[in-house]
């Protein structure tokens, strides 16, 4: 199944050409995020910055994903309930024509918890889906960090649940404009305040163990180079300690870059043992699934019809 | 015991003649925080906005509280140990002699919690031990809203211990600066919303149930325009699961105006009994002790050796 797989996001845009294999025949990158599009163009934005990829792939299936199937988007794409298969997800794809080529922009997923409160996310569910399946596992708990993390769970291939946390955007919040962060001096990596933080964020409410990186460093208990990663350690602590626990299978950190390695030394600290698996294979690995589910099986049907 | 209060704050000076009885004699108040003070020159900036207050009553103590004692203020008072009482903190005041008249600055309070991190407050503390007095009481659970709210105990009139929430502060960046507050539309009273936040924030961590109100929003489940009720209820609802609870005597709020209405919605909601005490009347309160303790007793001192 080749295919062009486009993650469109408000500030970023992403394109790949897929080979069957899963290998990148060719890729485009570009600061045309959906924000500065103008005129609501997207589909001249989409060709114009392609280019070749697309003009010397007459009729390939084009696969978005991300905030372009948001209501701010090119086209929304309303959210699958959950729980939901990999098929549920595309099945509620929206799909069109962008010059000739078969489009679909995939939605989001949403869940609702026993107290009534919705959860969203989008692109995330395509990820779930890929690392799974790059493991062979039907049954997972999996995290992804972020600027709001999401911690999500997998049960007999269905994505039965999840919860985000803002924790990312705590953090840049209370680092860059609060006076629990005012004190901090740079943004040093400290694994042992890290773990520190960590251990406070788990055993108290976010709003009371964050404002130890203030108090702490002014009584002379934490030095200003080791104040931002405290305050790291303690959010994404408070976030572990929330964590779904018990359930099947194995633990998926999905995750890429210095995230992956900060929740990697988390997760080693509180005991928890997991699989990581990087968030760009896993997110094409998603897409795969969805480009097979969307028109190799729909080829397939057609020409046994 | 007649004197002169002056709670000076980074960007508010505030200052008034207490009479014995407590009533306020004259007061001014300016936009003269401790930021706008010129080259240092506090001394000069007190008696130029006091004036009168001041020349008129030569001697008169001169008692100042707030961020004026704070590393960044006049002079810095260092933080007083818990357990402390009213006379604990006002030994630790920093004495000196502005133009003719006797003054102090009073300390914060510091307090350590089970896992070796530090609290402060500064200014706090001598509402709470005038709030206590005003009521008769030795011991109470105190609670103070704010961008750095407290909760407090009090044990046998000694201040034991206290708790800081920055809910205020992650309130207005949650909901000025992030995608969490992003879809709300003012920030209209709506107590239904409110108390459904309160819920929502007692039972889940508070970087996962602020984000209900992103994704109830977008869901349809929550209006924008009570969006902004939700979040604040959230992120008290949060800190209320946290409190102390099951202390020695009453529960005391101790605020004013719009906050002071809000929390007793909230405490109300989640069945807590308490006293309130207006916040402003209780730093009054707090400070006429503090002065007695300062220049009274010393004077009587003085006349008995």
């Amino acid at each position: 199944m080749e295919f062009i797989g486009v993650d469109w996001g408000s500030t970023r845009f992403r394109a790949w050409a897929l080979l069957d294999d899963g290998q990148i025949a060719s890729g485009v990158e570009s600061d045309l995020g959906l924000k500065s599009v103008a005129d609501g163009n997207f589909s001249g934005a989409l060709t114009e910055t392609c280019g070749e990829m697309l003009t010397g792939a007459p009729g390939m299936p084009i696969l978005l994903s991300g905030m372009v199937g948001s209501r701010t988007g090119w086209k929304e794409a309303p959210y699958c309930a959950c729980p939901a298969s990999i098929e549920d997800v595309t099945a509620a794809a929206i799909r069109f024509d962008i010059a000739g080529h078969p489009a679909a922009i995939l939605p989001g997923a949403t869940c609702v918890d026993g107290n009534g409160h919705a959860d969203v996310m989008r692109g995330e569910e395509i990820q779930i889906f890929g690392a799974a399946d790059m493991l062979g596992l039907k049954d997972a708990t999996i995290c992804i960090p972020g600027t709001h993390a999401k911690w999500a769970s997998l049960v007999g291939g269905l994505l039965t649940g999840f919860q985000t946390h803002v924790t990312g955007e705590l953090f840049a919040l209370l680092r860059g404009h609060s006076l629990v962060g005012q004190l901090a001096d740079g943004d040093d990596e400290d694994l042992d305040a890290f773990r520190r933080g960590i251990d406070h964020g788990m055993k108290k409410a976010a709003a009371h163990a964050v404002f130890a990186a203030r108090a702490d460093a002014l009584q002379g208990k934490l030095a200003p180079k080791a104040v931002s990663a405290f305050l790291s350690g303690v959010l994404i602590g408070n976030e572990l300690a929330a964590r779904p626990q018990g359930g099947m299978g194995a633990t998926i950190l999905l995750a890429t870059g210095v995230l992956a390695e900060r929740y990697a030394v988390a997760l080693e600290h509180v005991g928890e043992q997991f699989v990581v698996v990087d968030a760009k294979e896993a997110a094409r690995a998603g897409q795969m699934l969805a480009a097979k589910t969307l028109w190799q099986h729909a080829a397939a049907n057609g020409e046994g019809a």
